[in-house]
């Protein structure tokens, strides 16, 4: 791979990330490459921790802000390498999230203008389980690296200021059957057939869109995967529903865990993994500071992002980002060049008012 | 592993080839075992096809005989190695067929006084899909080896002469769906829960129990496994049901296929396997001799069995073996030792007359 070149325009960038392969897990090769690209910038302080990094400018003034993006993507769909088509880059991670990665690399190179200090994040795991989540792992071996007056997560918003975020559970639904030759089936109880009922449940519920400080919220509950079969021709004894629960601010993961215990009674369900939502936190200074500079109308932020976790460490965080969220994790993921550039403006009002 | 010792009881013996694993797949040891101790039987031709045994007289009788059993079995479910247990001896594979497969060992070493040539058959892969049949691979290497006026399979029957067999058909029916973040699944099409209304039909799809020359079959129609799911934070877009059609020997594999499709209309149906049953044949002057010779009353057998591939040659052929086939393919699969020791007797009544 040639380094990165951080002086193109923000689309060439973004593209030259796109192309890098970085499925959660295979992130190595995308954090060696930005971590050359920040190694030339001398008013930088460069620590990595696994395929995290985080770059800092160490200039003594009174306010702190943190830049963060995630590195990985989730599994290819047919939508790589990018292609650029008019206005539009077109690939994996497009909008989720190389082109804020990009913007954040580009203003990597001239923050040392800036009013205030700032810290970058560049991390890894964020689209798995929460253990794997980059950030995490910094937030574990030195928490006092992300320490600021307020956390910018530029995950796609479509250069709209969203507030909170809400939360992700996972739980396994299991079922349970007797296993017997399925030649003669009847000596058996399928498990897979066994999940009708859940299947049912799933497709019958009616998800909350509760209002939270103002912003509207709209949850969701859906089968993330199945499986179950022991060989073909074994009526199997076991099938398992994996289910993503996105519950809104209101709820903290102890009312998501009751809802699924209450949503899929009479069936066993272990929670796997959660991570809380964040309320919008829009009365905050330092948020309304950020607001008013960057513009826009704050709206509610569907998708979990790791606002969660800085509000867990009481500093205020939002999302601003290019790219529109209702195409990413999509095949057809794409982003507005327009948008990049508008957003990397937006930011710079802010950072170099 | 010592070599098998072909003088010990037939319980010993069944033990002793359930502890050696062979699912599907992994015959090689069990394979070189059985190898081993045929080479020290001086009245027989043994040549080898993968992990498929083929082991002859060549008397010059009259009338050539075949005996057949499979040495793999379905994967383990908590079920080895081989427990003794009074009359029953328990583990994976006791019924399905190793002691089947011990009966027919200790039969070789006495073959030589039979008033007929007798060819036997020790085959892997009969578990799985029938492009992996040993049986199948010796048909197409040496089709000739397997000529015979009868062949007898030893898969467990209770050591009733069952006729005939079901044949069996996998097919995969595929859901699609649109893919979206979980976050804001309401953009997607979830496939998982698409496979609410095939698993609706496989609830409510009511068995044909066909009388078949006499005989009573009993058909079935199963998921065998499912398969869905992108990662934990997707919205699946597509997700398989596999499906396995055991159906009466009046039916075709054409016939068999139009049903699928008629039952799973409106949904994609790929046919990925399949063979086809054997009618029970129980006219066939051998048969007859062969039943008169063991006695008991003929039944129909449910499973698949490769009575049907000879069947397919013209080779009049039954199952008759020790073993419940209701255990079979369960994790409390066991088999009665006195019934080893007798279907051991009654083979010997029918060779040695």
């Amino acid at each position: 791979m040639p380094p990165l070149d951080l002086q193109q325009d923000a689309a060439d960038l973004t593209a030259a990330l796109v192309d890098v392969y970085s499925e959660s897990g295979h992130e190595t090769e995308l954090a060696d490459l930005i971590a050359q690209a920040l190694a030339n910038i001398p008013h930088l302080d460069v620590q990595r921790f696994g395929d995290a990094l985080v770059a800092r400018t160490q200039l003594n003034k009174p306010e702190r802000v943190v830049l963060a993006g995630h590195i990985d993507t989730v599994p290819p769909g047919n939508n790589l390498p990018s292609k650029r088509d008019g206005d539009m880059l077109r690939g994996l991670g497009t909008a989720d999230m190389k082109s804020g990665v990009a913007v954040m690399l580009r203003l990597a190179t001239r923050i040392d203008k800036a009013d205030r200090d700032v810290t970058l994040v560049f991390y890894d795991g964020e689209e798995v389980e929460a253990e794997r989540n980059g950030l995490l792992r910094v937030r574990r071996a030195q928490p006092e690296l992300l320490a600021a007056d307020l956390a910018v997560l530029l995950e796609p918003t479509d250069a709209i200021v969203e507030g909170g975020c809400q939360g992700t559970m996972r739980a396994d639904v299991r079922v349970n059957g007797i296993r017997a030759h399925s030649a003669r089936s009847w000596m058996g109880t399928n498990a897979i057939h066994g999940t009708e009922p859940v299947l049912k449940l799933l497709n019958a519920y009616e998800a909350r869109q509760p209002v939270v400080d103002g912003l509207a919220y709209r949850e969701g509950l859906n089968a993330v995967a199945v499986r179950g079969g022991v060989a073909g021709n074994v009526v199997p004894d076991e099938c398992v529903v994996t289910v993503n629960y996105r519950f809104a601010p209101d709820r903290t993961e102890e009312d998501a865990r009751v809802h699924l215990k209450q949503v899929f009674e009479g069936f066993q369900v272990e929670v796997t993994d959660s991570a809380p939502g964040a309320r919008p936190g829009l009365d905050k200074p330092a948020t309304q500071a950020f607001v008013d500079a960057v513009g826009g109308q704050p709206r509610a932020k569907f998708g979990w992002t790791d606002v969660s976790l800085f509000s867990a460490m009481g500093i205020p965080a939002v999302n601003f980002g290019p790219g529109d969220p209702h195409v990413a994790h999509t095949r057809g993921e794409l982003v507005s060049i327009a948008q990049i550039d508008e957003c990397e403006q937006r930011l710079s009002n802010w950072l170099f008012a």
